[in-house]
């Protein structure tokens, strides 16, 4: 693959792998520039990039904003409350508003699975999945996979458990999308309630047993328990949730000695992870924020129209 | 008119016909910016550009940002709920605050007609007025007056008909004052709860009869039907409302074949207006938002002290 | 004193005397900066400077915001209710996750006092304190006593009153270390519930007076009274406070003819001072807010590494 041709990134399950390993490999120029004293390249000076997120989120938020900030765009931040939505304008037709201001590129959170879906058809501007309903997350499995590659210098063959909420979570979906692709062998694992069997068709492994998960894992990402997402009881308590699926110090060190701990943040410690494991050697959880900058800054150059990384 | 000479824009109901041409003709300058490749120019480079909304608006405060950050100044937002205004500071403290900070433009909208007007003449920096009450939203006026020139080439002698909510529209006040003053025949209608009489004054017709005031019209302006600012029933029910005065398919039919269709937005699909004539090609709906960032730009540029413009 | 040594502003009760002096020699550079057309400097180019507001404050983040924009950095903008604190992240890791971004400075204002000194040590970006609880406001002193040198020419012997609500105002605090470290003769003044004796402990004359107050008084540093901080009813009532307390024009007159007033912002019209007293020639509330500006520029620019002034 010489070119990148898509100008939305609205998922992992439409991208090949060329795709998904040109996106990375175009990641990793831009994680320099994080490391510059003067930490911005002119690529998209006179650009402008709008982040719509009708869902409140400042972690990413943020990262957008200070990745397209680096690369010398105009920002403009849309939160749900201060929005016109609130007067009852339809999604399209702000999205079309935005476009008649010039907006290059509109970078869209939304509480509906498919809404970026719905509105990169319709649009000359570039449409950034930042995380729609709990359909995808395609930029957090990017940085994921970026952050493996970086430290384990593959994906096929590795042995990677994603632990918790599956069945509510974007980011377990794109992060199984792309492991899967990439040749990883992918266990789901947690309450039955939050990791139904029905994933397998993913080509997933599906455990409700913590050490059968644990055992063989090269990689174990843990996902928050989102209680602002569940109107269901879906486990007793947290503590039960702790007790019986928290990685705890006794189940770290049961792990294979170069087990690596992932997070996509932000992090509960004490529930789903304990503050030792969260802060100690073998965790990237800071490693992919850091990640996430790079990889959206990629992501936001390619689709704009930038070419200047090769595979 | 050589130079532009105000420091403030706070209403069309001041200006003269060469002041409103003056900008108008700015504004044709600053349109060929938003169509560059890197899309802005360094006319306000150091200037300090306050958006100061002690209402809320998203649309036209993204409009002014823009607008402002396209001329390369700084921009800092301040919005009701956040500004100290809610610790029991006086508007013009809090306007000579942002004086003493080194603003130079303050862009001021606010529920309460003639904020602008109190600020201005305590002021050095430029007081542009974004919306005061129900009494004027001059660069709403300009902006329509601009799409108006670019698609019919003129205003004098056009039959202009706003539809809507005119007792509490300061669009409809502003484009009053403005298309009256350049010559046009301005037809106001809708309900006689919304349209009273007493607006004849402007030198207006008034009707309220939909067929009577759409017969001849060479543009319809729709307005809103703002339910957040009415607090009495004024008219028996939004269905009502759509089926007396919204403009549908049949009525759109009956127009002039080069009637042009023109909304302030976020307009109401369903309500005062069918999704199809909003789509259709004679609407203008979105070149207004276009339109709307070149007027912007004029606006910030000259009462700011710029003067690159000729009329 | 020949180079700034720390990377962190938390308060000024760590300062020297050296220090506090080398910190309002470098402001009065960056005061020139606000007073020329193109008001920007090249220093911070490339930095990512992030206001973190975990307490609500318009004011404080516009003068920081406008001081890290007009040093040409980057700067993203955290308030508490849009960030994930909400979702139970502790402050640890909002702030490790700003670092993992690449912040370069992190401004916080947060309600518990100590928060900034707690994150300093953790972080290798500067943390600036722009408020903790009721402990510092280091750059509110710094800026007080940069107008005071200003204005008076000096600081040393000269008597200080400082009136008003000082047991929960965290200006008093800062500005009592201040003045007595650079030997001015501070006297607090104020009901007795608000202003305890404990306070003579930091050097200070403490009195129940306002006559006694004032009489001898060089400055009158006037603090807000604080409802929203007060959950106990420390005195009867506002009007009380200020027929007992308030610096009226009967007051005033009897000040030493070169008394000048200051006031922290936003200041209560009629509540702890007069109309007529807050707009006199003899207040300089407004410099305040512009020399603000100067010493949050010098404290961004030596903080973050810069060293282009010298003592």
């Amino acid at each position: 693959m010489k070119r990148w041709q898509r100008k939305d990134l609205l998922g992992i399950q439409e991208l090949s792998v060329a795709e998904i390993n040109f996106l990375l490999n175009s990641a990793q120029a831009f994680k320099q520039v994080g490391k510059r004293s003067v930490k911005k390249v002119p690529s998209l000076r006179g650009k402008t990039v709008v982040n719509l997120f009708i869902e409140p989120s400042t972690r990413t938020r943020t990262s957008f904003e200070l990745a397209a900030t680096r690369l010398s765009a105009d920002v403009i931040n849309i939160t749900a409350n201060a929005s016109s939505l609130v007067k009852g304008e339809t999604l399209k037709d702000t999205a079309l508003n935005l476009q008649a201001l010039h907006a290059d590129v509109i970078i869209i959170r939304h509480s509906a699975a498919g809404a970026p879906h719905f509105l990169a058809p319709l649009l000359k501007a570039s449409v950034i999945n930042a995380g729609d309903g709990a359909h995808e997350h395609p930029t957090q499995a990017l940085l994921d996979a970026f952050t493996i590659l970086e430290k384990k210098g593959k994906i096929a063959g590795l042995n990677i458990t994603i632990l918790g909420d599956i069945l509510f979570s974007r980011v377990a979906r794109s992060n199984i999308w792309l492991l899967t692709k990439l040749g990883a062998n992918v266990t789901l694992a947690g309450p039955s309630t939050l990791v139904p069997r029905v994933f397998e068709q993913f080509g997933c492994r599906v455990t409700h047993n913590i050490d059968d998960a644990l055992r063989d894992a090269d990689v174990v990402n843990l996902l928050r328990i989102q209680h602002e997402r569940q109107r269901q009881t879906l486990f007793p308590s947290i503590g039960e949730y702790t007790t019986m699926f928290g990685l705890n110090k006794e189940r770290f060190a049961r792990l294979k000695p170069d087990a690596m701990i992932m997070h996509p943040g932000p992090i509960n410690r004490g529930v789903e992870i304990d503050s030792e494991v969260a802060d100690c050697e073998r965790s990237v959880i800071l490693e992919q924020v850091t990640n996430g900058l790079a990889v959206r800054m990629a992501v936001l150059f390619l689709c704009s129209g930038g070419q200047a990384v090769e595979s």
